[in-house]
């Protein structure tokens, strides 16, 4: 595992300059809540990126030394260039950790790792969750109970058209009548990738500890070894002579 | 795939007999409404078996030609003889299909097949359930929508401590606040267990049309081919010669 | 399951037009022995499709009508139009069944549905490759002992850059000292996807009798209901009134 | 993470003693051998422990302090107390890691977690065993290359009946003509089990840089957060009042 863990936490960042109310829920962004929070752990160096940045927030600078992407996009998924799209493919395929957070299950790079369309019902009238947890063992419930709840989200829906996950971690009830498979891992390559449901816009979802506590977990779960991707090869000669 | 599936039903059988409601629900016991059922279906034959009958409802004869075996039990775990448990497990091991129903959660062959004690939440109020496919691909959730619902259940909850299903089929919601993976699949040597959640004696549960269907899918992706456990095995010389 | 199965064998087939050697093993074509082969089996229907062909193989109407796709490239993967491969993957998406057969591990197909750039090591010296079964409870290995021989194949290597099966059913090994998972399972959306890893063009390989045994198993795992796709979908109201 | 990770390495003990070839090879036993590599890391302080100890080397204290447990096992499966087996199980519920190396894969154990008879062929001619990396982002894999070898080991092949990996970390490649998933994961309650294949008793091993790091890698990867087992719970009340 790197030393110090770089993490760097991409937004759409959208939302926050076009809405007042949640400018006012994410004085310095979604982006910045979730940075600065991460911050603060022992080992860990984050800062955020956007979209409206130069090179959409990820040049190849940044790409490079980044040990785990966070991604947050909603209402702007076309304009992430499809170039950008696959170097973060690539740099997913080489190690390096990728988050993807709520409406981020729409965008092209969670699209393309994992095949699907990614497919969801959803519902917005700020009903209560409730995420339990399904696998005790695994580090990304660490220091959680049974489970927690958020009292207003955006409700997210089955079927959610993912690949069956390699380790299924949460599971979320909503009360107005549905589940979701609201934390879900997969290999792709050297690289590991999360999805993690919470986080509407609208709600103060990237201020609540519970939240924040799976984030920190995921982030140190995903970080890899960096290192080059897994090549094609032809091999002329056998290993073994026979 | 054998050309006749045989199906035995197995019950503890000792609600019916204890308590005249249940017995109302299911006069033929829920073995028997289950069995009559699959009988109906082209291609099976299914009989039922009861702990209270001699060999425990399963003499030997009957476990070998036995292609799948459906499990119901709850208050007698206990009474079931180690001796007749390990046979089951052999059994499975050499490819019998094993379906195991509601409070069969808590069976010693479930246990002993899972390695965990399978523990779990649970509450009887008859709230509402609602089963949600989350495995659209899976032969078991053939002919259902996004999901279905039964009125009046008891409640089983999260955390439910089996090791992560090999494929999960569905994922139950609870009116009380609560989540379940309640269609589980696992391979075990030659053999298929599935565990599905519904079931409570005090509901008609087994009268319901999904229930059965998940039933009937569940015998037909469990049945697999006759044939004998795998084997330990000395090899004095090595397969390739160099 | 659908009563007919309707299989359609793609074929890159060019191999066969450029060399001779190749059109006497094949002479129907590698597409033309496997379609042939399980033509003969009771409830499948099989047909050949070609790059070649107009719609290059695969006009709607025949997608539409095909419950499993089996898929064999190599040199042309590049040819083959990202419109169509958008409708395959749609098809799968749908419950289409797809079989990817060896070099297929490099079509833009497959690496669409697999979030993966799908490399290997690969060597062509024609050594012998062993498939030992690893889950003898899947419907794919029925019929198999532990293991079948292959006297010539082209070696495929690991690192094999998929995600993790949803189940391994097949390990192969080489002669000249490498592994690989050469049975793969996964479920993307309502549909079933199946690599089978041998079938290089200069062996009799799809003449095998074993071979031929595992394609038919894996139609049959591969055809699911047939339906539309899953859907996105805003709901405004709670199923479940509070 | 616990601070300190405490390490117990279990050892039967038995061919050390009975063997002078062996009592060469690993002068302070195979447990000595590997606990004193592990006391070489940061942050990992581990000790040897003998079946032939008070308590079969386990005393209630010891297990309770354990956060990982390493298993060699061989010609004395039966002599472990069922009583200890049982809590041991109860230990790995808990939180506690479990390591199982090469012929452990018989212990009652391993046998109770995962619920089958981890059955295996096996050869003793000192062949070549290659182990192939097939996860390469996964953390026991971490600082490997493709693949490394043992000049000597004994031959464990397939078919392996143990419950399909939740994560496939090594196949291995034997000159004889089989392959084994020689590196498996599995989780069960809050505790993770991992199988690694080398260590016959009569080759030096445990000597092997490479085996090493693996278990260095192994032990950081089980270790869990302290905690209680799940439990199974009755709720008298709903969690959400409707």
């Amino acid at each position: 595992m790197p030393q110090t863990l770089r993490v760097t936490v991409w937004n759409e960042g959208r939302h926050e300059k076009k809405n007042p109310d949640i400018a006012r829920l994410y004085p310095r962004g979604m982006h910045g809540a979730i940075a600065e929070h991460l911050s603060k752990q022992p080992g860990i160096k984050a800062a955020g990126a956007l979209l409206d940045d130069p090179d959409q927030g990820l040049p190849d600078k940044v790409l490079a030394e980044t040990d785990v992407l966070i991604w947050w996009g909603h209402m702007a998924h076309g304009d992430v260039k499809d170039e950008l799209v696959a170097k973060v493919q690539r740099r997913v395929w080489e190690g390096m950790g990728l988050i993807v957070l709520h409406s981020g299950h729409f965008s092209k790079i969670f699209q393309r790792l994992l095949g699907t369309n990614c497919f969801l019902k959803w519902r917005e009238i700020g009903e209560k969750e409730r995420l339990w947890v399904v696998d005790h063992a695994h580090p990304i419930a660490e220091g959680l109970g049974d489970y927690f709840e958020l009292e207003h989200e955006e409700m997210y829906g089955e079927p959610f058209d993912v690949p069956q996950p390699d380790e299924l971690v949460f599971i979320s009830w909503f009360a107005g009548g549905e589940v979701f498979r609201s934390g879900c891992c997969w290999h792709r390559g050297r690289g590991k990738v999360f999805y993690f449901r919470p986080g509407h816009e609208t709600y103060p979802t990237y201020h609540d500890a519970n939240v924040l506590k799976v984030i920190v977990n995921a982030c140190r779960w995903a970080a890899g070894p960096r290192g080059e991707p897994l090549v094609q090869g032809h091999m002329k000669t056998p290993i073994e002579k026979l």
